[in-house]
């Protein structure tokens, strides 16, 4: 007798040890039928009966499994893919559809002296710094993003837009309407969630380094952001009423990016630049801290510029970002130029350098240009030293500039993924007000817990 | 011999193509090993061992389906249904709980021409003109829903309520204990989400055509909201504290609509009532904008009505809603009357006729009464093109009425079901005040970009 | 002939009754070919070939099985938990992760009497008394909450923090940065989601009684909440900015709890007790509400203590909690001692009693300390009735004390977990000003609707 060809290679194949497909399984019974027909130990009516039998038992087996799969199927097809970790992100089964709740708290213990012998300009107490809710998402190609910081006691609007996203070849382009961040700058624009120090430099301030407008945004990107370009017209800020009506200069910025150098995401070098003009109109006055967000002793400052005097600003920043493993650098330039109906220029320089090393083996996390939330390697999480030396000189046109010089040490400590405490102390090394030095040196120490979602 | 009769059926079955159900799958075992022991070839011990065999076979191929059908029912039995088109909304596997993040974004850029040789009162800008959180749920009959909108920079409670709803028959009863929509008017409850133009007809405002309060409101309809009826006893809208504890007067309102015409969704007219009647002892005032919700120039205006003269207000409304295919037109008059302890009631008139046309082929999406929102046909969106007309005419009882005359018209691009970019220009052709006509004809050129979820 | 031992054994126990292990299938179809080759009805040749067939069947079936179990497995183990009963919260696969919209929404409608001849005193109208959002997740074994109130028109920030928590044996320690419960008082930390009365009694109250400050707080705790311990350093809570920069005094807070008697969560007894030291420097006013949480009409007052006169206070408060099945019953004793620079002591002691009866076979829902909320048994809801006596007495040290006593009855209609229904009457028995006994007798009738998630 001879068996079914399949059904041998498949014995066959068995023996050696190969595995099979899934499903017919029912192959030895036809065999074995086809065996005691050909030899007539039953006859052929009863084969082709049995044989049936046979293949309804297969088609049975089948339709068992196919029903357990179906079901599988209809439980999970449309069951969208749901982000729980580093974020929350509801994504629609089929990639389209996108939803995320956002926000960060951060809470601030600041202690500071103004060295200046005035002791109610010490300042001495805990803030809520940062707390923010809101949503972001995506439809197809379109998307939205609304967050608006609660720490103050009221709604101050933050990014609030809807925006366009495309490719064309391996190059990403992308549209913002409405509130969104202005392209300048580096510092200005890391996000608080992800800065190595509890403060930014402070010329990394609203007036001369602007965070977001309301307004249009084109960037052009490559990819995997190796360079990238972006260009803002936007007109102004929302004041208190989430308007721009009585802003009467608008802002165009252009910032720029590309990395000569990126052997991987955690040995790279970056190079930035950007341009900046603000419409004149309003009134201006750009008065940075000096050693943290709240301090009431400023001497630094361009003074206030009457809106019928203030003809508009100039600035641009040229940045630069390393990566090398654990060790990372930064550093920016800015110069900005107010021009006055009467009166000379006022020119302010400024510069900030960093430099942080993870002791724990972590690397700084670049991504699209700018840095991100790092993962700690170890369970008992990840822990960053990191020093700033930063200088600002505002320089009216004669001899009496103001500058300030400052060095910050900060300790991160990142217990998990999303959140962290950081420990900074900042010490001014040099005040100059109206040309002539003085002898302060404001400090402060400062603790943040921080979380974000 | 003879075979089992069910096997026999089955085999006759199979034959004839049917598909069989699942399980039992090793009936030919069985029918063979009866063949083999009828015949002689086996004994009657080894047919009794070799049967139970069988049928342990059976057995554990049974249980090794049901043990996976557990699995996936273990894993997915509280799974809950996720919404994520349209509408993120978490509902629990049996439907008695459901959750759903709400929200809405609007960024407008707006100028408009005052035309009245005063150039401040032209108005030239962006704006967050919306900006909204919330959240609503659902328990068994019961509900809830909080939003407040954050564009003005503070917390503006927009619905605020705790919701039972239930049906007999085919007869849905609904009531909200809280801050809702008044019944009363069309143009006032059709959410800004769903408007066909950047802002209503100028008299559905918070004075005469008032959009909420806080008190409690019953409802009536159809199941399929060919009929529906709402009666509201409120008492003011919440002021800055959240609180109606000043309002002296309560409202009383009640708004009614049928359908006298539905083919299907798409094909459809509806008529409604409505009835509003408001408590004196607040001071009152009606002035329209013209153009735009951010007007300066507002020349149109009842004056300021002090509390102590101001004895209440009666209103109606009549409006028709018609869809025909891509085609809509909706049209809505209003007439509200103030009476004063002295001097002469002062009544306001006003209507609004708008028509509209989908180009790309989708229909308004008529929804519970209202309209809602619509899902392009295409992935390249849906346009709209769409023009209306309003007026209103305030007349104090003397010759010296305030009256303008608008048209506008839009277009509506739909890039995707829940975002829509909007154009809209409005012009005012005839403006009469004190009784004199003006020359004025103020215009606007308005863009919105919004997103909601 | 001999089958195989295995296949015998399974036979037996099958003939036994006995349910299978899954998986092998097909010992019948081995059983059987080897006893038709023992008998010589198919060749040794043919034997081999056809088990060799068999175990590919059996081969082909098991990876059937595989292959829907690891689909399923697939599809499933990124599957985050979503709880969609009581609360909302997603929770990732490995249990690490969570996170959680939280919100309360609570509608008042209040008509209180103040009795005492000046109709402006009285208070009439609703009122939106709490509107909350809020997110709050863990990330291992930390965790962050935030949460704003939006009833009052801004945000009133309630908790902000970074927490931390952990276990040694059966002891729970844990931490918070940021803004929380000050550990004091026990009607002061009951969330307002679980009050049994619509208004805590009238000296749980910011001023003598206070219940969130920006700092930090330990705790200790049984694991099952037998015994707790709580210890808060905190620099009083956050002003209009959501700083704490001008406050000038700290506090120091402990609060400890333990239960004598548990024999389950419905049947206990918990004893409490707490001290607090308030810094001095800052202005201090203690003016209680008699009947409502808006009075105008509030004689009963410590005075306003000025800044540069308040040398800090010490207070202290003993509570007990008792629930017996369906009844309830809690008492709080607080004594506050206001230190004036110039001046005698102030002395506000104040006590407030409670009981309350489920009518529907509900407990009072104890849980980690405090109070939690219930799940009604029936379909239709619980119903609890209770009752509340409470006095207030401010000695500044001479014979002008200022005192009050008050009833509370009240009735609340839970329609399902997590909504419910309250009507509260308050009324004022006795009350003394200025050490003279007034006649007045405040009252007031409020009605509330709330729902949280």
């Amino acid at each position: 007798m001879k068996l079914k060809t399949s059904s041998l290679l498949i014995a066959g194949a068995l023996l050696g040890a190969a595995v099979m497909p899934a499903q017919a399984n029912n192959e030895a019974m036809l065999d074995l039928l086809k065996v005691l027909r050909d030899q007539g130990t039953i006859t052929a009516d009863n084969y082709d009966l049995l044989a049936s039998a046979a293949a309804a038992d297969k088609e049975k087996t089948e339709a068992a499994t196919a029903e357990v799969k179906a079901e599988v199927k209809s439980v999970t097809k449309d069951m969208p893919k749901i982000t729980t970790k580093g974020k929350i992100k509801i994504t629609s089964a089929d990639g389209n559809w996108s939803f995320q709740p956002i926000g960060r708290v951060m809470w601030d213990a600041v202690h500071t002296d103004a060295d200046n012998g005035v002791s109610s300009d010490d300042v001495k107490g805990t803030e809520l710094r940062r707390a923010r809710l809101g949503f972001q998402g995506s439809i197809y190609n379109w998307g939205y993003k609304f967050e608006a910081d609660f720490a103050g006691g009221d709604a101050s609007i933050k990014d609030a837009y809807v925006s366009y996203g495309t490719k064309f070849g391996d190059t990403k382009l992308g549209l913002k309407l409405g509130q969104s961040h202005i392209p300048f700058g580096l510092n200005t624009k890391i996000s608080s969630k992800y800065m190595t120090f509890m403060d930014r430099p402070m010329f990394a301030d609203n007036s001369v380094s602007p965070a977001r407008a309301s307004g249009a945004v084109v960037s052009l990107a490559a990819k995997d952001y190796r360079w990238s370009l972006a260009a803002g017209l936007q007109n102004g800020a929302f004041d208190g009423d989430n308007d721009t009506y009585e802003v009467n200069g608008s802002t165009f910025a252009v910032r720029g990016s590309f990395l000569p150098y990126m052997e991987d995401k955690s040995h790279l070098l970056q190079i930035g630049a950007a341009f900046l003009t603000q419409g004149g109109g309003d009134s201006f006055k750009f008065q940075p801290d000096l050693v943290s967000h709240d301090d009431k002793y400023k001497p630094v400052s361009t003074g206030t510029i009457a809106a019928n005097d203030f003809d508009g600003a100039q600035a641009f920043t040229v940045d630069a970002l390393a990566v090398f493993g654990s060790f990372h650098a930064m550093a920016e330039y800015l110069d900005h130029t107010i021009e006055q109906d009467s009166g000379s220029d006022i020119d302010t320089t400024a510069f900030a350098v960093e430099a942080g090393y993870f002791l724990t083996g972590e690397s700084l996390k670049w991504k699209k240009g700018y840095t991100s939330g790092i993962k700690p390697k170890s369970k008992m999480g990840a822990w960053q030293v990191a020093a700033r030396f930063e200088t600002i000189e505002i320089d009216p046109g004669s001899s009496s500039e103001d500058e300030f010089d400052k060095f910050t040490v900060g300790l991160n400590y990142y217990p998990t993924q999303n959140t962290r405490l950081m420990l900074n102390y900042d010490q001014v090394t040099d005040l100059t007000v109206n040309g002539s030095s003085v002898n302060d040196e404001p400090s402060a120490l400062k603790f943040r817990a921080q979380a974000y979602w």
